[in-house]
């Protein structure tokens, strides 16, 4: 880890940041739409600055530890509990720029093999330590996050990154939990081979937070929700190692593979896991297509995903995103503002499409060889004209696909300016989506609102299936200075009990951490509730792993 | 149930079987590889001639469950008994056809609704009996037949059958878990659409048997297994009762619906599930394609799969199985053997296709829009012809698809001319196949020798994926008489260790049962196998739930 060139406050590496020249619309959209002005940033606290809580682990039990371990594995370090405290929520980076980290490990552990993990969950339990398992650390659900009164220890797997095998007769590859995002893609690459799995957190998150969670990448629709690639994984619980069988499916009663897939590592250490992989496509078209109506929107994607065309992305803004995308176009050489200026604001608007928070932009993303991606692209964008899409060219794919996994980094900007900024995702089925999105969305503005605060609400639909799909809502306001978390709380609570109430699931591909764990319940019911406890209990029976994650403290 | 025309000691109905006629090749292929010849078929008994062990439900037993479910829902007749003591497998056939029925429920209930249901759930618990789920009751694994020393029920969904919603906007049907194959496919067809799953049983087997099993139909390769077909399940279980949210995808903690569909009964009764469907194809292409040899046409089917095209159907018989079709065919008007007689024999010889045991048939099926078809069939022969496979047409496809779901009426003669003939199914990586055909086949052909018999042991490559395929295979020998149970584990029992030392998975798609159910351990590992009695503790504490179905009795 080059601590140097590290955002610990937020997101990524100092070296990379959203980059707010040239975008002439931005600080207009924020002064009418949020009341913020230009000004400077405010600056978070200094690493040095934190006062941290002393660790609970005392030197004679540290010594036990790094005795089995060996010194280099184990850290009380500052610099180590602060990185590994919080995720990458809105609220852990908050907490992190104000210098408040309450509950930080009070050690950090990184083994260098599963072995060394095996001991450290035997000395966990004779210790009545608990585990927090951290990948590349970028939960939004405070998933990493340390929740229980007892020591605990959190186990990074950086060190356990490494490549066991490649498959290519049966298109797998079998990593290491630990390993990063670029470097597993790279190396599959290199054998014509791709994951398909893209999240926005791809540059930081690893194999085995991406099992951990359910993530989806953003090209789901083409190459699946990770669920689906996954083909095995191997997870060390307190309780005993246990890895599911290689083989592409199974009728040996419920699926043991399903029921460790979104463990949120309150069963165990994911370690490793075998990927079923994609051919690498041969060319790909990402486009943009302008819709009238966000419902006209909603049929093409729908018709699309339901045998109408083979898309790998059909990523649909609703008015209010569409007019924050536009705001954030770059002057010169832009795409989207220089089709805006070539076909003019006023043609689109003559042909009834409404640029200030009516018409939608749809990012329509094709891969493949070469015949099937224009065959495609073709198929979907009929699909669009019968809806009223508008095809505005490869150049504004591009431009999406460019800043693909930017965004996180204008968080911290929105941060810096006092802007409350999250986003929460969930999904419904098709002849649910108007009713869950109207209700949604009304209930983050009124609770925005309730604040005093003028809300910002922004929705796309971002993973579709033949029966329905997620939505993603982005929701801004200005913060309440000094109660920011209780301001984020009585939004998110609000927007939660919107989506359970209207038919949505607690979530897509963010996942439960203790964020969402209290709601859970409402998901699955009692019984679904008790089936959950009863797998804990197999895995973990002293509750060592990832205490108050996923199934709430007792 | 109309009784009179149900082969209830063989498959089927009495007004459809396997017709013999014209099939020169038939007796043929008997006589040459097994030693039989054409002669009168031994008859089953009579079902009135069967002697069943009394019910163990006394009188004041059973009028206190008929006060409370309505004297109709309750059945204690032998009929009703001989007909759920067993499923459909080959020992299940033996032991109706020589009348020997010695654990048949004792009595079978067949709710209507699921209030109906619950009371029966509730008295179960209460009065110590054991209840078994009986959909169709095609079960090939024991999954149907009572395993336990209690008073047994089987519950016969029959009369839940109802087609609950069909919401055309998400392409789902809602359907009570009785419902039979055909019914639904006729009520989904009407608004155009198909569910995509035909399994051979699909005439006689139900909803809830598909799911309870995992079941995969014969066009699996394009619609999926029934895993990925169901979108929602709702189970009545002694805990109480348990539905998954009607959602597309969750991250919302490891699956629960993963954790139901496959629980086999064990759990309770799946009641009602929500499906996802397919357009119904405009047209559809299958036709026949020979290979050399059984590894080009494996590594056609990988290739395919891996991007290659998009088939519904890619099913490779291997030598010893090719032979037999081409002695199953129709003399005249008969589509293979007329373009053996076209072409001759000595023709396909002559380009190196040994058509006595060595060369391969392939069944390609491609479905959709006629484009589609058109140019799919075009790129999966392509790939055929680089690893010289020889394109038959449509012809042979279509003589498959009349018959797709005939052969197990065929096993009833088989059976009644003294052979032993069962089928089993595993599943394996590309990587690994080969060596498990080869040692799955070695296993079985020495097992059945072992016993003095003469052995033949055909394969296919039936469900394929990206990463790997299953196998299903056929074998066949003389019966000894009056050990014929007994010859049948024994060679049921190396076929499983063989395929478990060489990496293959317990089974694919028929399910656990009571036969595999000893196996599950070596599938699952002791870990896994805590998870799954910590599973069945939660839904199902007293044990009523399928006693020694998918988890062995203590």
């Amino acid at each position: 880890m080059d601590l140097a060139n590290l955002r610990w406050w937020g997101w990524g590496t100092l070296d990379q940041s959203y980059d707010l020249s040239n975008r002439p619309g931005f600080w207009p959209f924020l002064a009418a739409n949020l009341g913020v002005e230009p000004g400077p940033l405010a600056e978070p606290v200094s690493l040095d600055s934190i006062t941290l809580p002393p660790t609970r682990l005392d030197e004679q039990v540290l010594r036990s530890l790094r005795k089995k371990l060996g010194a280099t594995v184990v850290s009380t370090g500052p610099e180590a509990r602060i990185l590994h405290a919080y995720g990458k929520g809105y609220k852990d980076l908050v907490r992190l720029r104000l210098g408040k980290v309450i509950h930080p490990p009070d050690a950090v552990v990184f083994p260098e093999n599963e072995a060394q993990l095996m001991e450290l969950l035997t000395w966990a339990t004779e210790h009545g330590a608990a585990l927090v398992p951290f990948g590349g650390g970028s939960s939004v659900t405070s998933g990493v996050e340390p929740q229980s009164r007892r020591p605990t220890l959190t186990v990074d797997l950086a060190r356990l990154n490494r490549i066991v095998r490649m498959d290519v007769v049966s298109q797998t590859v079998t990593a290491q939990a630990g390993i990063l995002g670029p470097t597993l893609e790279r190396a599959v690459n290199a054998r014509g081979l791709t994951l398909g799995h893209f999240p926005q957190s791809f540059e930081f998150s690893t194999l085995g937070g991406w099992i951990a969670t359910r993530g989806a990448g953003q090209t789901s629709v083409g190459y699946g929700k990770i669920e689906e690639m996954v083909e095995a994984v191997r997870i060390v619980t307190p309780a005993g190692v246990i890895e599911t069988r290689l083989v592409p499916a199974q009728a040996t009663g419920p699926s043991l593979l399903e029921a460790l897939v979104g463990s949120e590592g309150a069963f165990g250490v994911i370690t490793q896991s075998t990927l079923r992989l994609h051919r690498k496509p041969e060319v790909s078209d990402y486009r943009g297509v302008m819709f009238r109506r966000f419902e006209d929107g909603v049929a093409a994607v729908r018709e699309i995903m339901q045998g109408g065309a083979d898309v790998v992305m059909a990523r649909l803004s609703d008015g209010p995103e569409t007019v924050a995308s536009l705001a954030l176009n770059r002057a010169p050489h832009s795409p989207l503002a220089g089709l805006v200026t070539r076909f003019g604001m006023r043609a689109l608007t003559a042909q009834g499409y409404d640029l200030s928070g009516k018409s939608c932009l749809m990012i329509l993303g094709v891969e493949g060889k070469r015949a099937h991606v224009s065959r495609h692209v073709q198929a979907a964008l009929s699909i669009c004209r019968r809806h009223a899409g508008f095809d505005l060219g490869r150049s504004v794919g591009n431009a999406w696909l460019r800043e693909r996994f930017a965004l996180p980094y204008l968080r911290d900007t929105f941060l810096g300016r006092g802007l409350m900024v999250d986003t929460l995702e969930t999904a419904t089925t098709w002849d649910n989506l108007a009713q869950l999105y109207a209700a949604l969305t009304d209930a983050l503005r009124r609770a925005i609102a309730a604040g005093g605060v003028q809300p910002y609400v922004m929705t796309h639909v971002s993973h579709s299936y033949p029966d329905g799909a997620s939505l993603y809502t982005t929701f801004l306001g200005q913060q309440l200075p000094g109660r920011e978390i209780e301001q984020w709380w009585a939004v998110k609570n609000a927007a939660t009990e919107a989506i359970l109430s209207n038919g949505g699931t607690l979530s897509h591909h963010h996942g439960v951490g203790a964020d969402h764990a209290p709601w859970l319940e409402r998901e699955h019911d009692p019984l679904g509730m008790a089936a959950l406890r009863a797998l804990k209990a197999t895995f973990d029976p002293q509750g060592v792993m990832n205490p108050g994650v996923l199934l709430v403290l007792d």
